[in-house]
């Protein structure tokens, strides 16, 4: 009898390990990198900042909307009052609720939430196949269906630059991937008016959504990064008043490298990153009060032998910890990054992802973006690290279950069973629970080194690729009505026709 | 005018960053894994093993000793009552002063305080030039080099097996080479009284130490493996009343592989491994009361497809969030490792090592085993990986000081110094402190990818491997008189002569 058969035979099913990687709460208290009186001197000295040194706000409309809410204008420069900043930040909700395409898409940002999104915004592609290339649609394509696969990525990001579509195009394609092939929450990215409403437009349409819906419930997010220090351009701007407007979610995230846009300290990095979050939540809530928005941050360090961005650094992690301080002193959900500065997905690449990961999980981090696949301080994604960092993301996930604890986990009659310096294998406690018992890795291979030798001595990446080609040739996208397809398509066709949008307002 | 001289000019010093990764406190309250009531549960249960179930004990002077202190003893099982252990256990120090050779070298060992050990005990090394072989004595004396240079590895492992070496004259040759390229606390293997009372010998002898000063002071350690579940074997036992009687720290680890040699469930396997580490500390404390030993544990899981060990994975983890809990309930330092199953040095063995050393590290663990160059589960030492390892193990050195946070590091006069879109460069706030702010990596390549293009698209094996063999080379080891060397060399070659001592009492 083979011990397959064994199992049969004593009634044991063949059962898969179910987990759930879409709604997830980190379980533990978050870590802090300063003492709470130190926070407050932080949150006032970025008031400060913003009171007597000001933001330089480049769009008119921007800078109308600070001054009608009581800041003072001089020329692009604006003053705020603290009670300005404070009283529309306090505006903001501390819940967010983003649809997806079905109700188990739907993601909450809240503190004590937690969602991932692979590697963002980058303009370059790479896998060990291809080589490394200016990202294309068909790039594109590709890692929007490798994000869908994984549960634990629960939003869409915009994984790579598809530089083979015209600019005044690009929203037409990126949006149609996104809702073809992923029924995940859409990212839009805030490239003007034009194309922002056109983006909302589609969605709104294939999602059969209103627009009292639409105004009532967010279906899509943007990311708005601040030119630090001190500093907010037209489209950021526009972005930020559209997306409130509309009722849709803008992840405020400055990009504050401590030494380069930022202090060369952690905390003034963040007393920076903090006055410009501040500002730029105040111009959103200002625009449309109680507009979705999250806090965020993006602080690492240079290299200052060279002014190279590094990530997965110490630093990075004490910033993360205080900016997630930061934003439980406003009560928001926020954002924070994983990152790597490694030219290939070597041990370094994969020491950095975790470093910065674990900070970012240990803050409190409500979404953290960058989380696989992300290479040369984001220059390029990488379809083999987007598999090999998938364990460290669901090893996240994992971790938000806490241990059995009950009697039966602990397992005194499986103790009692087997003799001293005999094995657990054959316990009934052990049949019962070794399908589900323990976590099945994407790209971890713990043959040992003679079967490993043996199949070809494949290190991670060679491994990955298989996986990643894997999962494309087994892709079956979410059901989607294909009228919904045709209507989308007939849209995009005309609106192309008419010259498309251009990516600016 | 370079930049440099403009620095100069400014009367800017160039200066090192100095840090301290010698005397190590973690600055985190520890993460629980189980609510307190099941650690309760837990350690009852773990009594209730000892005391129903019992271990089998091989050594007879063993089982005397616990019978003697009133445990009963049936053939070779020992039941143990419950107040007979928790009475020992109580006796144990809870906090041990190791020394080293010179007083900077000291650790202390509590909870709260924290050192790293590099990979230990492997059978193999590998490197990427000489490839994987059976361990040698060079290998031996080139790794107790790397593991010297490194302030953050703050004591000596058995490192590699060096397999040509007769195991009869072997701990002469190890303790030899930890004597004489370094001053930190070295390691005694416990292979029988014979050898280990030569290896105090030849330490006393070295440090100048009395056996006065030897017992009221450890002067190394040993680490003591249960054989679970729910064996002590012979070495072991001799092992621990060895180093009791001696005043010598013996650090406790039942190695549990949750689904092999322990319960598939964490609170079953650290049910298992909590009782024996109670029974092997009981050992001790009868054997000498107030012995230094430390609590312990090594818990992961197997593939229960092919019954592999796991390193690395969401159930370690939690198993060392647990095993601290119950460490901090009995109130003594502990062991806890990192670790990898990887056969190379790639993504998977960073993931899985950072993975297992964030949960040593965020479980409060006093004492961190295999934190580099530890690969296949523990069969190979890497001296590549031994060196990309290092950059996770400095960076928590580097978390464990919090970030400056008076109002000079918030920096308001650096904020108002550089203009909207500016940069901090050239700020004076940034000079003052560039040179010293940031952590400065081992083996981290921060270059563009042009640059690293340039250099030779070396990852980081490659240049690790130029990292080690550049230790090696400038290698200096501490000031020791040649005097003592000499009558080390003497008493080696002496007890050679008579044939060595048997690995066995």
């Amino acid at each position: 009898m083979t011990k397959r058969q064994g199992r049969k035979a004593r009634g044991v099913q063949e059962t898969k390990r179910k987990v759930d990687y879409r709604t997830l709460r980190n379980p533990f208290p978050p870590l802090d990198a300063f003492p709470p009186d130190r926070i407050d001197a932080i949150h006032a000295a970025a008031l400060d900042v913003l009171g007597r040194l000001g933001i330089k706000v480049l769009l008119p409309e921007a800078r109308d909307l600070f001054e009608s809410a009581g800041a003072q204008v001089i020329d692009e420069m604006v003053y705020f009052p603290a009670d300005l900043i404070e009283g529309h930040v306090a505006l903001a909700p501390k819940s967010i609720v983003i649809k997806g395409g079905v109700a188990e898409r739907d993601i909450t940002l809240e503190l004590g939430s937690l969602v991932f999104q692979p590697g963002a915004g980058c303009p370059h592609a790479t896998d060990l196949e291809r080589g490394r290339r200016a990202g294309t649609l068909e790039d594109y394509l590709e890692l929007t269906k490798l994000t869908h696969h994984f549960d634990a990525l629960q939003m869409l990001p915009p994984l790579v630059e598809p530089q083979d579509v015209p600019m005044n195009l690009r929203h037409y394609e990126t949006m149609r991937a996104q809702l073809t092939l992923s029924n995940k929450v859409p990212f839009v990215f805030s490239r003007g008016t034009p194309q922002v409403q056109q983006s909302f437009e589609m969605l709104k349409a294939f999602r059969n959504v209103t627009d009292t819906e639409f105004m009532q419930n967010p279906y899509c997010y943007t990311i708005i990064n601040t030119n630090s220090p001190r500093q907010l351009d037209i489209p950021m701007a526009q972005g930020i008043i559209d997306f409130a407007r509309a009722g849709q979610v803008s992840i405020i995230t400055p990009f504050t490298l401590m030494g380069a846009m930022a202090p060369v300290t952690v905390a003034g990095a963040l007393t920076l990153s903090h006055a410009e979050a501040m500002a730029a939540i105040t111009l959103g809530q200002i625009a449309n009060a109680g507009a979705p928005m999250t806090y965020g941050t993006f602080t690492s360090n240079v290299d200052m032998k060279t002014g190279a961005p590094a990530f997965g650094t110490p630093e990075q992690v004490k910033a993360s910890l205080g900016a997630g301080q930061l934003a439980r002193k406003l009560g928001l959900p926020w954002r924070c990054a994983a990152g790597s500065a490694a030219n290939i997905n070597d041990a370094q690449a994969a020491h950095e992802t975790e470093i910065s990961g674990w900070g970012a999980f240990l803050a409190g981090a409500t979404v953290i973006i960058h989380s696989a696949g992300w290479l040369e301080g984001g220059l390029t994604l990488s379809y083999e690290k987007l598999i090999t960092d998938m364990d460290m993301v669901q090893t996240f996930a994992e971790l938000c279950v806490p241990p059995e604890a009950d009697d039966d986990a602990i397992a005194l009659s499986a103790l009692a069973e087997v003799e001293p310096g005999g094995h657990f294998f054959g316990a009934i406690h052990t049949m019962e629970r070794y399908q589900t018992a323990f976590y099945d890795p994407v790209g971890m291979d713990w043959s040992n080194i003679g079967t490993w030798e043996d199949r070809g001595s494949q290190d991670a990446n060679t491994r990955a690729t298989a996986i990643w080609k894997g999962i494309l040739r087994d892709f079956v996208p979410p059901p989607i009505a294909v009228e919904k397809i045709a209507q989308l398509d007939a849209y995009i066709a005309q609106k192309t026709s008419e010259g498309g949008a251009p990516p600016e307002s």
